[in-house]
């Protein structure tokens, strides 16, 4: 019988985001729209997208796989796998049984765990899941493991360089590195309409842009204060930003994250909590009897707020910012690149150290979680785990794609999908960007079922050999 | 702070089936089918189905808000909602969305989770999901709400005898009069495509028959050989059907429960446990060497299980069977049905009992777990449940259709879903035929988005004139 779990939480993590590369730079100078529209506007550099032979199911093998193999766990050591995802390729086979497949070969069936739905938001319901079912009655001693994957595909237009893709894999157990502070934790959940997909054949969201800004800030605020109301029930004393060391948010596009931790500054200012100081203090007295309403209109607040947060925008959240400017929207995976980008940038300084992550997904649902770091032991250690993921490199050995060829593969893609061809067809060369050991797509039969492969050195050799033919 | 939890499980629950009844012989005169191929056959009476003004949005609200209703429970009570569903109305927004309503308009956003997917697993996921936050570090002592919600829809022919659907809600926290035996419990997951829907504009699945029947009962045998090992291990002693007064199963069609419950005892029968007489050996001899794959091939084998099991069956099966047979198959809310079933017939001999569930969801997901059951006390009490559900009356209750007017629904169905005409429709006569309290679907406007309305003592007075006129 396993014993009482102590410190649950992420034990290892592993990353995956297609070896593609676009410069946003590039690609406005080709749509010939303004300088900065794609770039200084949202705060992006570049996004990552998946070509033909990846799809949500090979990203988050390769992410399974690689994980299972760094930190050298043995697949029948876990006992519950949650998949976090919006891009639906069934509406009834989840992703995690695709998944199963890497543990039937080694004759695991008992993985309780499904897959967890709501826009961004539901890799972290698969992450709470997971925790919980480890801190349950029925937790049988093994791993838990999540995986959040989304491709973000738009239609022609501006917001198709708001698109990305990735897959991220999480061990979660006892005694972890990365420990969830269970009490510090608020959530805000309401009936919106602001991004939905009710076209149930398109991969578009529909976009009410008027508030769907507001919903993420509305839900951020309710949030930050159901989580100071909570930290100070359980430690005693007022939250404010200084109780934490650093901030990572869902990041469709980094000014929204600006926006928000400037938000939480304005929020402090409001609480009067110790953080804002003279300087701070004058430059949001203006605002400081807005209605609710008036302070999501108002483009001066806003200013004014980054304005102060900025040093602390610095030190607190820029390090989080890495992999999402570089890939783009990754939806469910958004807010853990976040946290990987800050585990690459920091790991040699976090133990001891609170982050408190921000999750949202249209609809709307929105988390904000506390957690706390320690050194961990090797294998499961903060520096083990940046290691692993090895973001530099991989974000530096992406093949870069000049906008034409980008505007090629998702026009194919969009074929596929406008002439209604969604089953039978193959891709042309699967695997062939992908690293070793990566899984890719293969195409679907007339039954529509899904194939996928494992790239292999036979299979490198043989692609290889088409490319020189 | 909360206090440790102790009895985690089912505190109290809803049904709510659409007032609509097909009797399937009927349905089998109307469509010239061979006598027996919708009743005896499959071993259904009726069905259940939606019309225009119902859909797995309205039934859930109408589920929730009647049980928070009928059992007192105050909305700002509720701390985790969390769904089930493989109907899919929207790839990103989540049903439990849509049910914050009832909660917002009390001023409680706090309420955790998301929906579970995967095919009619949802459920149980969700359900586990809930009692595991329930036990975690992170429950904040108020209660967790689960809801499962399907409406089975199938194309012209055959398959359409099969359609259902319903809502269910469970209400769950410590101290329950339905306990969650955690460690009794055990999964079958595999990647088959058995049961899918790939096509994500359409509501019928692809099933490759096959498979099918196969996949469950694999999924079966494989749960009941692990509950058995896990059992064992608990309990010191080996495990039969002896040990359990009633099994409730996943009910797509009431044949495949005889079937599964036959398939159990030749398990029994092959691990030698002590619930097998003599005569019960005898029978099944024959086919003690079989291969699996022969097993499950062997009509003669399923002949020979399903008579050894026949007064077994009849004593811990029958009482559980009541709704599916009389709603048809509702997916995620069947298992749950077929509990709620046992409820209703057995509610005063129940305490001190144990309940074994199987669920399985096309993919494949599966898992055998184990209730054990006490009094309560009101109104979480086993004896009202049975009266707040209510379960005679309203199958009792419902408007009787012929088949060419189910026809007519369904066509209307189809027509409004092939000819893309997805948004801006309305109902013509929403609520018409709803019990007073009831959620109903008004339409979809322009925008995709859906509308809902409570039936009240006005709308009904409203209809009645409509009707009048």
């Amino acid at each position: 019988m396993a014993s009482q779990p102590n410190n649950v939480g992420i034990l290892a993590m592993e990353i995956h985001f297609p070896p593609t590369r676009l410069v946003l730079e590039e690609l406005e100078a080709h749509d010939e729209v303004s300088k900065g529209a794609y770039t200084t506007d949202p705060g992006q550099d570049c996004m990552g997208f998946v070509i033909e032979d990846e799809d949500v199911v090979s990203m988050s093998m390769t992410a399974v796989t690689y994980l299972l193999e760094k930190y050298a766990i043995d697949p029948n050591q876990i006992g519950r796998l949650d998949v976090g995802t919006e891009t639906i390729i069934d509406k009834s086979k989840s992703i995690k049984t695709f998944l199963m497949r890497i543990f039937e070969e080694h004759g695991n069936t008992d993985i309780e765990g499904v897959d967890s739905h709501n826009s961004s938001y539901g890799g972290t319901a698969a992450l709470f899941n997971c925790v919980n079912w480890v801190e349950s009655s029925s937790w049988d001693g093994r791993y838990g493991l999540v995986v959040c994957t989304d491709s973000a595909v738009y239609a022609k237009g501006p917001a198709r360089a708001t698109g990305g893709a990735a897959a991220i894999a999480m061990l979660v157990g006892p005694d972890a590195p990365i420990v969830f502070e269970g009490k510090i934790r608020a959530s805000y959940m309401s009936h919106v309409y602001d991004i939905y997909k009710p076209i149930l054949d398109s991969e578009d969201p529909v976009v009410d842009g008027e508030i769907s800004q507001t919903c993420y800030l509305k839900a951020l605020d309710s949030c930050y204060k159901g989580l100071c109301n909570k930290y100070e029930k359980v430690e005693g004393e007022q939250f404010s930003i200084d109780n934490a060391a650093y901030f990572a948010f869902h990041s469709p596009y980094n000014k929204l994250v600006q926006k928000s931790f400037g938000r939480l500054l304005y929020n402090d200012f409001l609480r009067n909590a110790s953080s804002i100081d003279e300087s701070a203090r004058q430059i949001l007295a203006p605002f400081e009897s807005l209605t609710g309403d008036e302070s999501y209109q108002s483009r001066d607040l806003d200013e004014a707020s980054q304005q102060v947060a900025k040093p602390f925008y610095d030190e607190k959240v820029e390090p989080t910012t890495l992999i999402p400017k570089q890939v783009g929207n990754m939806y469910t995976a958004s807010l853990y690149a976040a946290f990987a980008s800050l585990l690459h940038n920091k790991h040699d300084t976090l133990a001891g150290q609170r982050v408190i992550m921000f999750s949202y997904g249209g609809g709307s649902t929105a988390t904000m979680f506390s957690l706390k770091l320690n050194e961990g032991q090797h294998p499961f250690s903060l520096l083990n785990i940046a290691t692993v993921m090895n973001v530099a490199e991989r974000l530096q050995k992406r093949y870069e794609y000049t906008p034409p060829e980008f505007d090629i593969f998702v026009g194919l893609y969009e074929a596929r999908r406008e002439f209604g061809i969604k089953n039978d067809y193959w891709c042309e060369m699967p695997g062939s960007i992908l690293p070793p050991g990566a899984y890719y797509f293969r195409g679907v039969d007339s039954e529509y079922r899904r194939g996928y492969g494992k790239k292999t050195p036979e299979i490198e050799q043989e692609i290889e050999e088409i490319i020189l033919e």
